[in-house]
């Protein structure tokens, strides 16, 4: 295998697929970033990790860029609307993927790291997504709610990081061509389909 | 491995998805069905196999509804434009697909199969593609045309095979969540992406 791989992962909400791509790190020997970018971000930027955890998967709406004259983390008030709306930190966030890319091999969830890294040749992108009956259940299990709640995380969530991805990339959220393989996790459960992925990447690399 | 399977296969056009369903069937000793597909429905119906060609993978036009009043086959009158549409010829071949699948093992391409058999509990389903640059080569080397012209007819294909697909199911043609497996061809090739589906086949059944 390559001295090198960067594998994204793109998912539904509760398809489990941030757990996939743990494994697979796992599996591989190497690194994980899901929430842990926003530190990396954070660091590299010399922004609090607080402002990116507010803006992780988001576009700025209308509203918020009407209003974004200004700007408070960690009780300060940050005087610089461009550089702190959503659209500033998915450049900062952007800028701490590439890097992370050029300095080890790694997993990386979600943010548009496929499209970031779309030119990286050692790059391969993954879809997870899983049964509504599955991800309810995981969801309800994670969260402690019932299925109605459940279901309507689901639908907003999916329609936040839809809307998120589609904004930043040239490309559609979910359609099998945005990725190299997109896979149904009910068909061969969290660690078959770890072991599935796993076995594309040594055939690719 | 289970006694029966039914693998169906989505594809862009010029994927080379009908030739991984073609290698894979070979590869597990089943049968094939693309094209052939068309005599089966024939065969059951009673209808000339022309009628189906006509109407393969296309939805009615508004206009070509309207018009219907009769139909001619094989230059004979049909006065059944009801049965005769392209609604009425998919009943047709959704039965026929579904006698197929209580019959033997086989590889479906295209023609709505997934969603026909979508309480199945032996078929899986998949949707193959890749890049533009090796759809344009491939059409370009099938048909003796040009860039434009491969680039055109890939356009305009696809366009129709996602409007079929999209007017007779619930679901969207070339969307993850549709399909159990889609793959990148680019990555593992042709020969490279039947052998891996056949492993997924083999490790869901």
């Amino acid at each position: 295998m390559k001295d090198r791989i960067i594998l994204t992962i793109g998912r539904q909400f509760g398809s489990g697929g941030g757990l996939v791509g743990k494994q697979l790190a796992k599996a591989l020997g190497i690194g994980y970033y899901d929430k842990e970018l926003l530190a990396v971000a954070a660091r590299e930027s010399g922004l609090c990790q607080e402002t990116f955890e507010r803006a992780d998967e988001r576009t700025d709406s209308g509203l918020s860029r009407a209003l974004t004259a200004g700007y408070s983390c960690m009780g300060m008030y940050m005087p610089y609307p461009g550089i702190l709306s959503n659209d500033g930190l998915f450049k900062f966030q952007s800028d701490a993927i590439r890097h992370l890319a050029e300095q080890e091999s790694c997993v990386i969830v979600g943010r548009c790291a496929d499209y970031i890294l779309r030119d990286n040749p050692v790059c391969l992108s993954f879809f997870i997504h899983d049964s509504k009956e599955n991800r309810t259940n995981r969801i309800k299990s994670y969260r402690q709610i019932n299925d109605e709640e459940a279901a309507e995380q689901m639908r907003k969530n999916d329609k936040t990081r839809a809307a998120y991805y589609n904004y930043y990339t040239n490309k559609t959220w979910g359609v099998a061509a945005s990725y190299r393989l997109t896979i149904d996790v009910s068909v061969l459960g969290i660690d078959g389909t770890t072991a599935f992925i796993k076995d594309f990447v040594e055939r690719a690399f």
